[in-house]
Parts: C-alpha cells; sequence; structure tokens
C-alpha cells in the first residue's frame, strides 16, 4: 500500500518548493516575491466505507477540520476552501442539508470560506477539500527543526481519535463525542516558540513517529501515557480493558497539535500561553537516542519510532486483528 | 440533478471573491494586497464510470488539463496543483504508471507541479485536481462583459468533444484522437483584447448558454456549423449521418476557449494573434436580442439560449435517448 502510495505521488517537485516530502502537515510554495503559499488537499473516502464516519455532519465539519489543521501546523491561516464532492445520485434533502451544515459550520470556526467546487455524482460518495493559506511575515513552521532537549508539547489531551473509532468499529454502545476543531488559536505562539510541529490526525504515536523520521531524533515520554489522555479514552479504556497506549496508537487522531519548544524559551511559551488561556500539555522530551520511549504501569518501554504505527499496516488496515496484536505486543512489553 | 447541484454548491462567499456564482470558469479571491488568487476544483468521477474516459493516461492528461483550462480562461497561468486520488485496493502498476505518465506530461506541457495530494483507496477510482494561481499586474477576466456587437472567436475548431463521446459510448468503431490542451498560448491575448471568456468543455452551446444567461445577451453564429467544426467531428458526422449541431451540443467538450472581442479591437486582435502563429476561428456576434441564432442547411435557426443544453438533461443523462431527442429536434426546425 506504502509503496503505490509512494508511486502515485511521486510528480516531479517544484523548484521553489519548501518541504520535502513528508517534511511539512501542508505543501509550501516560495511565490516569486518571496511570500508562501501554503495549501492542502484531504480527502474523505475509507473513513466514510469502513464505516467510521458516518454522519453527514461530522463528514462536512472533518472535510474543512482536517485539511485547515494542517495548514495551522505550518502556521498560516486559511483564505479559502474547495471541495470537490462525490454524492449519491438521490440524496436525502436532510442528509444533504447536515452534510453543509457541519461544512459552514466548520468555515464558520476557522473564518474560512468555500470559494468553490465541483460536483459527480455516483454511488461512492466522498468529499475531498483543498485549503490554501498565504504567509507573508515570517517562515513556514516544519515538521523538521528539533534538537535534543527540546521540549515536546500537544495543544491538548489526546486518545479520543481512536477512542471514537473504537466505539465506532467495535461497541457501539461506547460513549464517545469526536468533533475535533483544527486548533488555529495556537498559530501564533507556534510562529514565535516552536521549533517543529504536526498535528495528531493520525493519533500521538504516528505523530512522534514521523518527526522521528524527519529529525533523525527520538523521543522521551516522561508519565504515565493516561495522564495524557482525554476523559473519554480513559473512559473507554476502562470499559474496554485495553491499555492506554493502543488509543494513542493511531491511525486516527484527534488534531491536536504536537510540537518542540527549545529549552530556553519553555518558560516564555509557557507564560506566553497562559496569557492567552491556553494550556499545552508536556509529553516528551526529544532525544539522540532514535527510539520512543514510554511508560506503561512504571516500567520503562523503548520501541523503534515506527514499531507502533506499523502494526496497522501489519494487521492489513483489518480493526480485530489491529487490537489483537496490540495486545499481544502488551503481553511481551509488561510480562 | 441541478438543484442538488447547487444545495452542494451554496455556501457562504468570500467577501473578497471577485467573481459571483458561474460568472467565471475559475474562482477569484481578491488577496488584502490587491493581487488575485485564481483556484479552480475539478474532479474526474462521472467520466470514469460512464466509461467515457477509460485510458489511465487519458484520465491523468484530464485531471490536470480541465483546471489549468479553467485558470487560463481568466487569463491566469499555474503555479501548481493538488491531487485527491481514490485509486483501486492492488491497481496493475502499469495502469497507475499510465495515469502518473498523463498527470506528468501535462504538468510539463503546462509548465506547474504538483505540490501534493491525497490517496485513498477503495472500489471507486475518481482523481479530482485543484489548480492554483496568482495574478499580479491586470484585473482577471470572467465570463461577463460582452457588450452586443462584440466578436465572438474560438481559439480553435470545435465538436472533437462530443465526437469522442460519440465513439466511447455509441460507436467504437469510430476513429477519433481526444486530448485536447488547455491553450495557455492564448492568456497574454486574452489579457490584452478579450471582454468575457469560457471555455468549450462542455461544448459549444453551453458555453454560449453560459455567456447568454451571465450577460443578458444572444449569439448569432454567422457560417453553416460544419466550418467551425474539427475534421474528426466532419468525419463522424458524415459516418454517423448526424446532423452537425449535435456535435458542438456537449455535454463533453474540447477545452478550446470561446471569447468576446469588441468591434474596435478586433483587427489588432487578428493582427497580434498571426504574429504569435495563433488562428482564432470567427463564430460568432453578440447581440441584444436573448437567443442563440444559427444556420442549419442555410436555414436560420433561432432558440433560446439554454434550449440545447437542457436536451442533455431532459435525456436524463441518457445518450441514447439524448441523440432521439436531438433527432426529434433536427426534424422539428428542419421540415
Amino acid at each position: 500500500m506504502n509503496m503505490i502510495r509512494q508511486i502515485a505521488c511521486n510528480f516531479l517537485r517544484h523548484p521553489r518548493q519548501l518541504n520535502g516530502i513528508l517534511e511539512a502537515d501542508a505543501e509550501i510554495l516560495q511565490l516569486p516575491d518571496g511570500r508562501y503559499l501554503v495549501t492542502k488537499t484531504d480527502g474523505i473516502y475509507e473513513e466514510i466505507h469502513t464505516g467510521l464516519y458516518n454522519d453527514p455532519y461530522l463528514i462536512g465539519w472533518m472535510a474543512v477540520t482536517a485539511p485547515v489543521s494542517d495548514i495551522a501546523a505550518v502556521a498560516a491561516r486559511p483564505s479559502g476552501i474547495l471541495l470537490s464532492l462525490v454524492l449519491p445520485p438521490q440524496p436525502a434533502v436532510e442528509w444533504l442539508t447536515e452534510l453543509q451544515r457541519g461544512i459552514n459550520d466548520a468555515c464558520a470556526r476557522y473564518d474560512c470560506y468555500v470559494l468553490g467546487g465541483d460536483t459527480n455524482f455516483g454511488e461512492s460518495f466522498s468529499v475531498s477539500a483543498t485549503v490554501i493559506a498565504h504567509i507573508q511575515e515570517h517562515v513556514p513552521l516544519l515538521r523538521s527543526g528539533s534538537k535534543a532537549g527540546d521540549f515536546v508539547f500537544s495543544s491538548g489531551k489526546l486518545g479520543s481519535g481512536n477512542a471514537y473509532a473504537y466505539k465506532q468499529l467495535v461497541d457501539k454502545s461506547a460513549n464517545v463525542k469526536y468533533k475535533p476543531t483544527a486548533r488555529l488559536e495556537y498559530v501564533s505562539l507556534l510562529r514565535k516558540y516552536a521549533t517543529t510541529c504536526i498535528d495528531s490526525s493520525d493519533g500521538l504515536f504516528p505523530a512522534l513517529s514521523v518527526l522521528s523520521i524527519i529529525n533523525n531524533k527520538g523521543f522521551q515520554l516522561g508519565t504515565e501515557l493516561k495522564e495524557l489522555m482525554c476523559e473519554d479514552a480513559i473512559n473507554i479504556q476502562h470499559h474496554s480493558g485495553l491499555p492506554a497506549w493502543m488509543f494513542l496508537a493511531g491511525p486516527h487522531g484527534e488534531y491536536e497539535f504536537v510540537f518542540s519548544i527549545s529549552p530556553e524559551r519553555k518558560n516564555n511559551f509557557l507564560n506566553d500561553a497562559a496569557a492567552q488561556s491556553l494550556t499545552p500539555i508536556l509529553i516528551a522530551e526529544v532525544t539522540n537516542s532514535i527510539s520512543t520511549d514510554f511508560i506503561i504501569d512504571e516500567k520503562r518501554i523503548q520501541c523503534e519510532p515506527a514499531f507502533i504505527p506499523n502494526l496497522f499496516q501489519q494487521a492489513g488496515g483489518d480493526i480485530q486483528r489491529y487490537i489483537q496484536l496490540m495486545r499481544e505486543q502488551h503481553k511481551k512489553w509488561t510480562v
């Protein structure tokens, strides 16, 4: 699958494109006048066809939120959005209204407008959105730039992405609210302080894995993972008996920012955040040793950065098999 | 279908969006510094699933060509493109290579780069592309701005869009080459001379119908339609016995520009075009009477601008029924 993904995306790159492949959440092009064009396309298809997203309001909301979050992760603010829809030939009006309401609510939240789009009709519903932004006065923030000793923060508690996936795909009776917001309120802080940023759209461990590969660094998580998790994820964790780290393993995330701050700027960052009533959560330190190092039941676990994200690949996208693989791994780690 | 299309696209508009709905081939946003952002999203789905496009090279080529043509029709040149793909789970490598080759060849032709994209996997193959451009030193060209007495030109001979559709959907034995190019070589002429422009991506009569509605004007076509048609369309017309106007009726076009020039600038325009070895074709004059006025077998036909495009809607997208409706109409016009 990854090979195909690569073939599909392996085109000649623009000579003025700032970011290498995977080096930023969005695509950044330096314009002839020195400014930056920032764009991102995100399609919702697999999420719909696996049953992960079935509420048209949520689909509309997420179609906007996902690419806006990526734009914000490079410290830009969206100028506008274009939609490409494949709609069922005879959609129910209420269904369509809900889809549109989700899109409109998200646009209003992010001070962003739909500039245009294209609609096709067919059996296979999908929504794809392209967000466009410009950066004038500062350099875009990349996923690269972390140094050993940097502190890693998240913009909020984590785990609702997988908790929601658990509800949708495993246990419908579970109680999870899932309506992540692109954290635009962090953009000015990120511009001022962050050395790297990525969003947790694929979950925390996949985000750290990408940062590891791009920066050739590792991460040491200092606290029990439960302390990083949101209430819904903790509740489902209790209810399901699954270990906490599974809720941070992806592949479905919650669109919090995961970003690094150099040690000498940490205090100023925290003061500035507090002044804006923002409550970033310290989650890790950047290490020269290229591994992800975290704590389960007071025991230190150390693994290759890609080890946890790869479990989902190994399961071939089968959720039951994925949970089984994670359970087996948990046993190995904890006996 | 149109109602749904409208509901799907009817979002709050950006206060700085230059173009009203349908008023331009692409979406135009005035940026705070006065420049214009020009963008267009175009999805290929119905074309694939009806069998109109089945060659992966052509699909890749058209995915880029269609939105680049729209960008060029507002007199802009593309900066970059983003792709949103839904690929079959196990695509053949040759198939994927051909798709990529079509995309790359088109990008090379238009001096345009793929900035990024997103790939999903599922049974329902589709490609959607968003092209981005900036305009600095002139005002974007709209579909509005034609005055009575303006001359209407096309950038090339017409009819290959429907001729190709006839081959793909009705008679596989027909011989039609179809590989339209976005007519970027016309951009500087359009900037300098044109009062309006639209591309013939949906065919000539649909293009004229849109210009009629937007400008509250009509069109008088002065020559037999055959003289506007490309060789392939003329050949298929002979071979099939179908009347010529059907090949200009859409809904599948050939991406020539259809644009108007004021009478006082016509000669300069033609001289300038000739100096650049371009051979625009005079097709009509703009009239105050809101109708499309054309010649079949030396007989003047006059119809409502939307009359011909509506025949395809009336046929509910069924090609055989559409041809039947056009045959019946032809009889009414010619007896």
